[in-house]
C-alpha cells in the first residue's frame, strides 16, 4: 500500500517534469531562434554598411577628397571591422554558402554548418590530417604495386590488387570531394577548381575500375596504361604531402591568431608563411607538367593503338584537364596573394 | 571636407557597431551553450527516472503489490511521458546516436544532427521522396538494358551501359547508405540491418563494375551472370515501391500527430498502418525469396563454370545473405510489432 501510493506520487511528479522540460525547451527553442534572427539581422546590414563604406572611400580617394594618409587609416579600420564580422563569433550568424548538389545529392537536406568557430577549425584540422593519412597511402600503395609488378609478379599486374586500389581511391576522393563540400558551407575560402578536381578524379577512379587489366603474353605493353596511371598517382602523393605541410602550418597560425583574440593582426594572416608558398610553387608546376605528360602518354597509347580501350582515352583527357586546371589556378592563387 | 569628415565618422561607427555584435554574438553563443546544457541535464535525469519508475512498476506488479487496473494506469501515464521526452521539443537535448564509423570515414566530424524536429521530419520526407525517385529509375533501368538486349542488341549487352548502371547503382547505395546513417543521428530507430544490406548493396555495385562484360559468341550464356544481377535489380525496385508507400503513410500519420500536439496518441501511431504492413510483408517474402533464387542461380553459373569470374561468385554469396538478413530482420520487426 505505501510503495504503491508512493509510485502514484512519484509517477505524477514525472509526468509533471516532462511537461514542464517540453515547455522550457519549446520556449528556449522559439527565443534562441528569435535572438539568432536578429543576429542574423544585425551582421547582415552591418556586412553592408562595411562594403558600402569602402565604395565610398574608394570613390572619393579617386576624386582626391580624401587625404590619403586618413584614406589609409579608415580603410585600416574597415578592414579590422571585416575582420570582427568575418572571422569573430558573429560569423555564424552570416548566410552560409549555399549547400551546393554534391551535398544534397549525398546527403540530402541536412545543415552541416558548425555554428561555433572552434569546431569549423576542429574540423579544418581533421580534414587536414586525413589528408596527410592519405598522401602516405598514396605513396604507398601503387609503389608497392609496381615493386612488386617487377620483383614478384614477373612484369605483369594481377588484376585483384590494382582493382582493390582502384575501389580505394573511389572511395578516397568521394570522401575528400564531401569533406571539401562541408568546409565551404564552414566559410573557407577554397576555389571550387579544388573541389571540381575531386570531382574528376572520382569519374576518373570510376572508369578505370571498368578497365580490364589484360594478362600475358606480352602484358607489358598492354598494361602500360595502367602502369603510367599508377605512377601519376605516386606524384599525386607527393604533390599532397608538400601541400600538407603549407596547408597545416597555414592553420596553425590562424588558430595561434584566433587564440590570441588578435583580429587585427589577421588581416596580415599569410605573412608568415607566404614565403613557403613561393618554394612550394615550383615544385607543383613540376608536378603539374608530369600530370600532362602522362596524360599526353596515356593519349598516345590510346590512340597509336596498343591499348584500345575508351578507358584509357578518357583518362588521357581527365588527366590533361586535370593538369592545365591545376596550373591556371595556382596562377590566380599566386596572383591575388601577391596583389597585397 | 564636409564627407571626409562625415564618412570619418561613419566608419567609426561601423567600427563601434562590429564590437558591439561580437559582444552580442559571443554572449548569446556563451548563454545559449549554457542552457542547452542544462536542458541536456533536465532531459536526462528525467529520461533515467522515467526508466526507473517504469522497472520499479514492474516489479511491483510482479509481486502484486499493486492493483492491475492501477498499474496500467501509471503504466500509461509513464508511457505519455516517454513521448513527451522522446518525441516533443525536448528530444534534442538527450544525447544522440553516434556517428558511427561510416559518416565519420565519409564527412569527417561534422554534427549532422538537426536540432528541431520540423527539421529532422523534412530530413525524412526528403528521404522518402528520394527513394520514390531512384525506385522507379530502379524498374527504368534494367528493364530497359534487357529490353534493349532482346529487340537491338541481339541478345549480347554493350559493356558500356551496364557498366553506367552500375556506377549509378553505386552512386546511389553511397547516398542511401550516407542518408539512413543521418536518420540514424537524427534519431531514427531504423535496424542497423537496413544499413548494413545497404554496404553490402555499395560492396556488390563495387565488385559488378570490375566484371568483364563479354562479347560474342556465345554471349547469351558468357553473360548470363549479368541477366541475372538485372532481373534482381529489377525485383529491388519492386520491393521499394511497396516499401516507400507504406513507410510515406507511415510517417503522414506521425506528421499529422505531432502537428496536433496529441502526444497522447502517438503512442498507438502505428495503429493505422499495421493492417498495411501485414499485407506487404507476403510480397516481401516473395521478393526475399528471388532474392536468394538469384544469388544461388549465380553460385551455381560460377560454380559450374559456364562463368569462372570470381565477381559472379562473390555476388551470388552477398545476394544469398542479404536475401537471409532481410527474412530475418522483417520477420524480427513483425515479432516486435505484433508484441504491442
Ligand atoms: C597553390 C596552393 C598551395 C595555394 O594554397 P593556399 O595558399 O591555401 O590558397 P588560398 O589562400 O587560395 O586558399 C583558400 C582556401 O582554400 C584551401 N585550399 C587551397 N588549395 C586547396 C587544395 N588544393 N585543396 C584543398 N583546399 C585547398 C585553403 O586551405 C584555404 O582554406 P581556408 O579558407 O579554409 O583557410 C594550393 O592551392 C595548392 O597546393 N594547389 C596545387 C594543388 C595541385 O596542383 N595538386 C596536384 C598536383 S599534380
Ligand atoms: C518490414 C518493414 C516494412 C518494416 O517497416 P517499419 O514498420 O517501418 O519498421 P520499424 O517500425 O522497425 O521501423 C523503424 C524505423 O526504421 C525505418 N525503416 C524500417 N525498415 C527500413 C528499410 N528497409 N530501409 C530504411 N528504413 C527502414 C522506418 O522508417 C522507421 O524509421 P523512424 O524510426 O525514423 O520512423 C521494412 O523494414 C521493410 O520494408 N523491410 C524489407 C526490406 C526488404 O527486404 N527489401 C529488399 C527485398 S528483396
Amino acid at each position: 500500500e505505501e510503495s504503491a501510493k508512493n509510485i502514484e506520487e512519484q509517477v505524477g511528479r514525472v509526468v509533471e517534469q516532462a511537461k514542464e522540460l517540453q515547455d522550457s525547451a519549446a520556449s528556449f527553442i522559439s527565443k534562441t531562434s528569435s535572438d539568432e534572427q536578429s543576429l542574423r539581422h544585425r551582421a547582415l546590414s552591418l556586412d553592408s554598411s562595411i562594403r558600402r563604406l569602402r565604395s565610398l572611400l574608394h570613390s572619393l580617394l579617386s576624386h582626391n577628397l580624401l587625404q590619403p594618409k586618413l584614406a589609409d587609416k579608415l580603410q585600416e579600420e574597415l578592414e579590422r571591422a571585416t575582420c570582427v564580422v568575418v572571422d569573430g563569433d558573429a560569423a555564424s550568424f552570416l548566410p552560409g554558402k549555399a549547400h551546393g548538389g554534391f551535398l544534397r545529392m549525398f546527403l540530402g537536406p541536412i545543415n552541416v554548418r558548425a555554428s561555433r568557430k572552434d569546431v569549423q577549425l576542429k574540423v579544418k584540422e581533421e580534414y587536414n590530417s586525413y589528408r596527410d593519412r592519405t598522401a602516405l597511402l598514396f605513396l604507398f600503395f601503387p609503389s608497392t604495386l609496381l615493386i612488386l609488378r617487377s620483383w614478384i609478379w614477373d612484369g605483369c599486374l594481377p588484376a585483384f590488387p590494382v582493382q582493390l586500389y582502384q575501389a580505394w581511391l573511389l572511395f578516397l576522393y568521394t570522401g575528400l570531394a564531401l569533406r571539401e563540400n562541408i568546409l565551404r558551407v564552414n566559410g573557407s575560402d577554397i576555389r571550387p577548381w579544388w573541389i571540381y578536381h575531386h570531382y574528376l578524379a572520382m569519374l576518373m577512379a570510376l572508369v578505370s575500375l571498368t578497365w580490364e587489366i589484360k594478362g600475358q603474353p606480352n602484358c607489358a605493353q598492354k598494361q602500360s596504361g595502367v602502369q603510367l596511371f599508377l605512377q601519376w598517382a605516386m606524384m599525386q602523393g607527393v604533390a599532397m604531402l608538400l601541400q600538407n605541410r603549407y596547408q597545416r602550418q597555414r592553420l596553425y597560425t590562424r588558430i595561434a591568431l584566433g587564440k590570441a583574440k588578435r583580429m587585427d593582426v589577421v588581416w596580415g594572416e599569410t605573412a608568415g608563411v607566404d614565403g613557403q608558398l613561393w618554394l612550394l610553387c615550383p615544385i607543383l608546376f613540376i608536378l603539374q607538367g608530369f600530370e600532362a605528360y602522362v596524360g599526353l602518354l596515356l593519349l598516345k597509347t590510346a590512340l597509336v593503338g596498343v591499348v584500345s580501350e575508351w578507358q584509357v582515352f578518357f583518362c588521357g583527357i581527365v588527366l590533361v584537364i586535370m593538369a592545365v586546371g591545376n596550373f591556371s589556378n595556382t596562377v590566380q592563387t599566386l596572383m591575388v596573394k601577391s596583389r597585397f
